[in-house]
């Protein structure tokens, strides 16, 4: 039987059985819209109160201090927002990395269109933020330092809570887009000191088009869709009542579970990871060694399309990725692989490897078997390969 | 056994279960990104491009002038971002009415705090917007003439192919919110002369949390949410794959039983209101008497809190609204039922009931029997209906 191995988990995941089996009545029997008073919109409010609580559990918050939204995008591009809310634009300054993903970057360009100054952090060679990069950057109009938890390309977890630390008692707000790192690794506001944080529900098991904003009490928001008073006046638009119990659904499971699937799927991980450094020469692991995501395994081959790599992975039933799934068929390499000081060659040979949690030791064994022909092949065709006479791993 | 009668279908409608069914497999079967490249994500691309046929195809309209949101009050927001686009907000003037959707109302009252100029314009005592007035309001600046299709409270259909007609060859953009007219009415793009179009698929029995934006091929179009590269660039955000899926197959639906289930519904709304009326004094009917949506019933009935009705209804298993969903909590009366000319009073005691598929001809019956007791009670307890000496209806 042809192979079907989905490793692009970092991409999307299914939706598990049980979060569709709590979502499924939500659908056409407890189908009310939660504004309505009467019962049947009484019973989806009740639902929709039940998945802030489980949200907000997830990440010790408060019910109220969640926000469902559409997704992670909707949840980062309204945080700027919100950053900027009652002030003057022109006026604003924001502090960012330079390799967060385009719901961050984009909105922060159009910012900078209607006259916020950004400020772009660099990253070192593992894509870690410095925190004295941070420090530095901070302005006395810095509304906000926005910086992800964990990297959705590359892996890299980045040090919120030191940087939550340095900004305590400031006035700045300090988001983080935590839609890689939920369901990941242990996340937790309090501990890491963030005013804002963005989910993302299809990232851990729960249903696309469903996300959450965390907003810490106290702040004030300003409404990034206008209209119904949904979500307490700050949030338009009839809710998601299914996705929005999936997602509480989700997260819940998701924490049970971490622990034990985020040390299962590290080993896995670093098999494939060593695997790989073992057989292909050439090749460069992206992402911090140890300070990284469970399930990511991020390599640059030299002299090798990143996408005709995963075309022929696709070939032998191995869905991965070349990088980051939002930006697909954009012909530039990926501007996270290029901040940590890659050239455009090397960039652009990229594969990403995210392991889930139908992922099996047979499925890694299978990819270590399968990638060190398909690489050879792949160079044995390039022009730039055979100009070389060989060469060394560049790991 | 207790009545459970839903007669709230504007507010929401269940998600049919062939809609369901066709979304089913997309939750954990065809689950991928459709940005992904590899066959996984195909299938999710594929998905998403036959709905985006589907859509287009019930509103006369070619797929890629269809965007996919979260719903219609994003594409509302939307459409006025678009209208704007690369214009100086402090020289651009919008038309709209008095009783839209909070969605375009709140957007606008945003648009005006950012420099735009807005003309409400006002209805007639059945919610007609003049189609003369539409004329005498624009000026060389107005860049938008957004005005619904269908009114969500009290179902006047608005004259919209009228409206398209005196702007067309003009430059102003005209945008309709058709979220209550999709499904009820015949809706068509091209007859009815409008640039941009909002659609909510839970409101022709698809899925919650997601919608769509027609936008003219031609059209310069800004994004309202920033991000990934998702449709053609222009809406950020992981396509929401299933709700996608079920909007497209919902519509599908309900253009084929469109002609029928409007016959049906309109003798059963007419059954409903005659017999209200006969059976009930001092009430008045909201909305056009012929010119509304075939599933639409609204009604203020004097000396009366639409609060106490509905709950007391609600009690009797009766599901029903006092006016939108949308606003439920709020103490002010109905903008939509002052842009009649009520007064305050009057517009307190309203009541929406609003027919679908499951309605039957025993529910209106139920209905009939019901409501009149319950308004004679609620007025005896009524301290200003025991100041009259009795009245007249005011129909």
């Amino acid at each position: 039987m042809m192979k079907d191995i989905y490793l692009d988990h970092a991409a999307t995941t299914y939706t598990d059985r049980r979060v569709l089996k709590e979502m499924l009545p939500y659908f056409n029997e407890i189908y009310g819209n939660p504004s309505s008073l009467h019962e049947t919109g009484r019973k989806a409010a009740k639902a929709v109160a039940t998945a802030r609580a489980q949200v907000a559990a997830a990440i010790n918050a408060k019910p109220e201090e969640i926000y469902f939204t559409a997704g992670g995008t909707e949840s980062d591009n309204w945080a700027l927002r919100i950053a900027l809310a009652g002030k003057d634009k022109k006026d604003c300054h924001i502090i960012t990395s330079a390799i967060e993903h385009h719901a961050i970057l984009h909105a922060c360009q159009q910012l900078e269109k209607e006259g916020c100054a950004v400020t772009y952090l660099p990253v070192d060679e593992y894509g870690r933020v410095s925190v004295d990069s941070v420090s530095q950057a901070l302005k006395p109009n810095t509304v906000l330092v926005s910086i992800m938890a964990a990297n959705n390309e590359i892996g890299t977890l980045e040090p919120i809570r030191e940087i939550g630390a340095i900004l305590k008692d400031k006035p700045t707000l300090f988001h983080t887009d935590a839609v890689q790192a939920m369901g990941a690794v242990p996340v937790n506001v309090e501990d890491w000191g963030v005013d804002m944080l963005s989910m993302s529900a299809h990232k851990f098991y729960g249903p696309k088009g469903v996300g959450a904003l965390y907003v810490r009490k106290g702040i004030k928001i300003v409404s990034f869709i206008h209209g119904g008073a949904q979500e307490r006046r700050h949030r338009a638009g009839t809710e998601n009542v299914p996705g929005i119990v999936g997602m509480g659904k989700a997260i819940e499971l998701a924490q049970e579970s971490l622990s034990e699937e985020s040390a299962r799927l590290t080993t896995l991980r670093d098999k494939l990871i060593n695997g790989i450094i073992e057989r292909i020469p050439e090749i460069r692991l992206d992402g911090h060694p140890t300070e990284r995501l469970p399930n990511n395994v991020h390599f640059c081959f030299k002299y090798i399309e990143g996408e005709a790599l995963l075309l022929s992975l696709d070939a032998e039933g191995i869905r991965a990725s070349s990088g980051s799934a939002c930006t697909s068929g954009a012909l530039d390499p990926s501007h996270v692989l290029l901040a940590l000081g890659l050239d455009h060659g090397t960039a652009h040979g990229s594969l990403r490897i995210t392991l889930g949690h139908v992922t099996t030791e047979d499925d890694i064994d299978y990819v270590l078997d399968t990638l060190p022909g398909i690489v050879e092949r792949l160079r044995m065709m390039s022009p730039l390969f055979n100009q070389q006479e060989g060469g060394k791993t560049l790991v």
